[in-house]
């Protein structure tokens, strides 16, 4: 029985996991796809390194070309990240007639549909489960389990590093820099942590997700995107006393009049399932108009989970090489994009105000937000033991955001305001 | 543009909701599928029921026979339920190459294997992912997500009632049978609640389950089964004073030495993700070696949501139409079956002991727990104000199923005990 071939660019994190779930597992493998599978070249940044698998030095090339131009290799697995070389590698492959397997969601954020449709020119798979969510299978789900519904919402923790970050500061009433400082120390954030605290990882998996889920090209530019570094440990502990926890929400959100996807730290309340989703776990909630609420929670990174996403994208390939459909079932967007305008979103918001401690404040307050008919659900004045004044929390009703960028920009000049000390979306 | 004509049995619930798919959501089908999908014929129990759906009265019959031997019809979706006479129609319509999309739980945990075998005899798909769990893509999840890894625990909510039931009598400290007489005014439970209450509902889903997710052919019989009839609002007071939930859990283990399934009132500690599915909502938990926890969230039951899977299901199969693969996916359980022994199954227990009140007995009863070789995690023994004598709370480590027998046999016939008035398992 001929050997299926399997070439991976790169060794890191997520490629030992999938050497070691190919070698682990090989004989189940082999029962469901009905051939040994072999990784026959592997391109690496050094062939020195110390691994903590047992490789074949004779397999190692620092040449990713010897990879992808391999005349045995069938299947290409990607795990090396980077964009634009990458990008060139993967679309020589498809050129050549190769399958892909990735988990580079930067790639297939920004080059994806220029991807996905070489691979149908090419009668190729390009599957990439492992992008999004690392061991859960949410792009499964939503390109053939919910095939049938209209799905009109999906809001994902989809970034384990910042849900790691705010779990932390909310349990243990910690600041954001020493709890990002810790997780730097656990490898649970990088050196420069940028693209993960401020939220551009996440916006990433939300245009993937929100492609897959509105079947319209949602792209990168298309999110609108604000990051955690500025979140206080004072916030997180307003927002448990009104019975909310703070989460880095990715919502992508789908009305007749068009669609709408964003990344900012939201106030989720407590008896939202999402909002229960702690550490470094991922999880994304997927709303359609039949199947109603659904939710799929797993692990979002980390060698194994990522690793098996990638081995199972792994299978479908080769089933649909023994099928000779490879190719045929990739789900190319066909919904023209409509991007709504600021005035056709609608969430509720939270204000933290610093103000004077005076009479007729609320009065002047609750007034501005008539003027631009925001209503309003709660306000709850409080003297500040700390600082001279008083503050207010506001919780809004539905507000468009257009509107509540007018309210905020009027705060600014009202003298009796002295300060907006945070303003935060809020779900559920 | 040939449409794809459907052959409905039974337009009950689940088939209104997809008849209501079909029309509502036909463009977004058709531009996944390529063909208009038509429903030419549907077999009704009575031509006269009023509907809460416009149905053409000339595609409606009382014979499910003109449904199965149509000559334009290529899928039959089975929604009519019943076993014996449905597995006929069912295996008549394979035998006459045409697909099935099923949402019957009784007859693939019962004739599952059968009806496979007919399907890829004769290269047509049988899909059945609406049987378990509704609205949640639980059967691709154990099929595709996870084809690389090796599962070795599941654990399910599935089955909508018993949760609905357990919640209640939790939140609102009722007894079981006001919330059933409750949950059958509602509709949530059937005037003979006996499937659901005892956990055979429960046990046909989990044997579908444990034959994906372990690749053998489990079958109904192998699932030990317990109810939850005999819950009292007292047990669930004393398990949230300890801090579990008191769950209808099916629980499906992989161990080298075999496998175990089991439906039965659980005390679920709260921490566990699973402990906060409330209501008539399913969840499913699955655990791989290299994947870890996951857990898939949705309702489990109700028109729109279980029509969702059908017509799922419905677009795979037109797809694999379309490309020509139809029957040439399924996975065909290949692993022996090995069920383990109950000395071979571990798991910790809760006992409830009505005890005389005197010096000795706590003395009395652990030396029986260490006959046995069960150790304790905690006793907590205190007076009962209702009724004489005193309480005794156990929890205990790991132990296997074989050993908590013999210790409760012991426990029997044991002079200082006046009643074992319960005992569940315990997960978390």
């Amino acid at each position: 029985m001929n050997a299926i071939k399997i070439g991976l660019l790169g060794l890191g994190t997520v490629g030992t996991g999938v050497v070691r779930i190919v070698e682990k597992h090989q004989e189940d493998l082999m029962s469901q796809v009905g051939s040994p599978i072999r990784i026959e070249k592997i391109a690496v940044k050094s062939l020195e390194k110390e691994r903590s698998i047992a490789v074949d030095p004779a397999i190692l090339t620092q040449d990713p070309w010897e990879v992808i131009r391999h005349p045995d290799i069938d299947i290409i697995i990607e795990v090396m990240g980077g964009v634009e070389d990458t990008k060139t590698y993967l679309l020589d492959a498809l050129e050549h007639g190769k399958h892909i397997v990735t988990a580079n969601k930067d790639l297939m954020a920004l080059y994806g549909s220029e991807i996905l449709a070489k691979a149908v020119e090419q009668q190729c798979d390009v599957f990439y489960e492992a992008s999004v969510a690392g061991g859960i299978p949410i792009i499964r789900t939503l390109i053939e389990g919910f095939s049938s519904d209209r799905i009109t919402k999906i809001m994902g923790i989809v970034n384990g590093t910042t849900n790691y970050i705010l779990t932390k500061m909310s349990r243990e009433g910690a600041s954001y820099e020493d709890v990002l400082k810790e997780a730097q120390q656990l490898g649970y954030a990088e050196s420069d942590p940028t693209s993960d605290v401020e939220g551009l990882d996440a916006a990433r998996k939300m245009a993937i997700l929100g492609t897959l889920g509105f079947r319209t090209n949602v792209e990168l530019r298309d999110v609108s995107v604000r990051g955690i570094s500025s979140v206080s440990k004072e916030d997180i502990a307003y927002a448990r006393q009104l019975g909310y926890e703070m989460k880095l929400l990715g919502i992508a959100e789908r009305h007749d009049e068009g669609i709408s996807i964003s990344v900012q730290p939201t106030m989720v309340r407590t008896s939202h399932p999402i909002a229960a989703v702690s550490g470094v776990f991922n999880a994304v909630y997927v709303y359609g108009e039949a199947v109603g609420e659904t939710m799929f929670y797993g692990a979002g990174a980390g060698e194994m989970p990522t690793a098996t996403s990638v081995v199972a994208d792994l299978v479908a390939v080769i089933k649909n090489m023994k099928l000779g459909v490879n190719g045929l079932r990739a789900i190319v967007p066909y919904k023209e994009k409509k991007l709504k305008a600021d005035d056709q979103v609608f969430y509720k918001n939270f204000l933290l105000l610093q103000v004077d401690d005076k009479a007729g404040v609320l009065a002047q307050i609750t007034q501005v937000f008539a003027e631009y008919e925001v209503s309003l659900d709660s306000v709850i004045q409080t003297p500040n033991a700390q600082q001279p004044g008083a503050e207010i929390m506001i919780v809004t009703h539905l507000a468009n955001k257009a509107s509540m960028e007018k309210v905020i920009k009027h705060f600014e000049s009202l003298e009796v305001i002295r300060r907006i000390k945070s303003s935060y979306r809020v779900e559920g």
